[in-house]
């Protein structure tokens, strides 16, 4: 199973990945957890690439950086481990792409984009992708006074087209759990839980 | 005007494009030569990824660094500088990647390595395109013996596959300009020389 966590910066989604992570030791799952991008020697590589390269950074150039690094973990990690029916969880996958790269940028075309996505993913589709929907400007405040790399210091303008974005996917697609992220975290950490209960019955 | 080398390795590309610059040089033309994948920090960051990482490395993520590596060297230097009507002198371009990646490697579709192609190269096309066409037998003898990095070590069956890809190429494409490159490079030197010549009038 293919876990997908997605959302615009300060939604919460390291914290519920986090508790979800706790849950499934507890529970003595097999299971593992990757960000994007990173993930794989490669990878981590073409990460550290994106978030510290200065703004001299065409974005095709970013589009297809994020991509590279996808397609290794993807390769090299994620569809072994599915083979072996593991769990695999994911700090953003390729909705991000379609929302930061696609709607927040502009940098190509959507059609392009979808060419990249399952060029990028090796046609795997997540079973279940958790949005965490938040209002740009409260998630804004939530990361106000953090340390910021060059991908999330980004303007105001650019998260509210990221998060028109993450809606319309999240609207397009019966594989997203759309996740009011105001809520406290135990809650919003109940229903991650109950969903995934759910689809494995 | 923007001109391409393309060919496998071995076929004597370096060795023209030095002649080229040279004479270029004597007849004070404004002009500048980049090497693929490279040319800007950030391409040359990708290229060394390329070169020096391991066989770990998943044939589409190949693919998708070298995009990178293009989209970000065409942005930043080759379109201001064809803006401004400068000579653009590429060692490898798009083709290199349609007949190694597409043809050699089968890493992923023509249709999705052109949707790529056109993406990373802003859709800039070049006006000729010198192919210099050479056995694959021959060109390894020629190569022999150096050393070689992570690409340039690939097996027979794989330059084959890259030399039958340049060949359709070349027929499918008026601005390719086949050259035989079993020639002496004086020879091969004086048909580039005619050839630019003659697309200038």
């Amino acid at each position: 199973m293919l876990i997908t966590f997605e959302g615009i910066d300060g939604c919460g989604k390291s914290t519920q990945i986090e508790m979800l992570n706790d849950y499934l030791n507890q529970k003595g799952v097999r299971f593992s957890v990757f960000r994007e991008p990173g993930g794989t020697d490669i990878s981590e590589k073409v990460r550290s690439l994106l978030l510290h390269e200065t703004d001299e950074m065409d974005p095709v150039t970013e589009l297809l950086l994020f991509s590279a690094a996808r397609s290794q973990l993807i390769r090299e990690k994620v569809i072994p481990l599915l083979e072996h029916n593991e769990i695999v969880i994911l700090d953003r996958f390729y909705d991000s792409t379609t929302a930061y790269q696609g709607f927040g940028r502009n940098s190509s075309s959507l059609a392009e984009i979808q060419t990249l996505n399952k060029l990028a993913s090796h046609n795997t589709v997540p079973d279940i992708t958790f949005y965490l929907r938040i209002d740009p400007e409260v998630a804004k405040k939530r990361t106000e006074g953090t340390g910021k790399d060059r991908l999330e210091s980004a303007g105001d303008e650019f998260f509210k087209k990221v998060a028109t974005g993450y809606d319309m996917l999240a609207s397009s697609d019966s594989r997203f759990r759309i996740l009011d992220a105001t809520q406290s975290p135990e809650e919003i950490h109940k229903q991650v839980i109950q969903i995934i209960g759910e689809s494995q019955q």
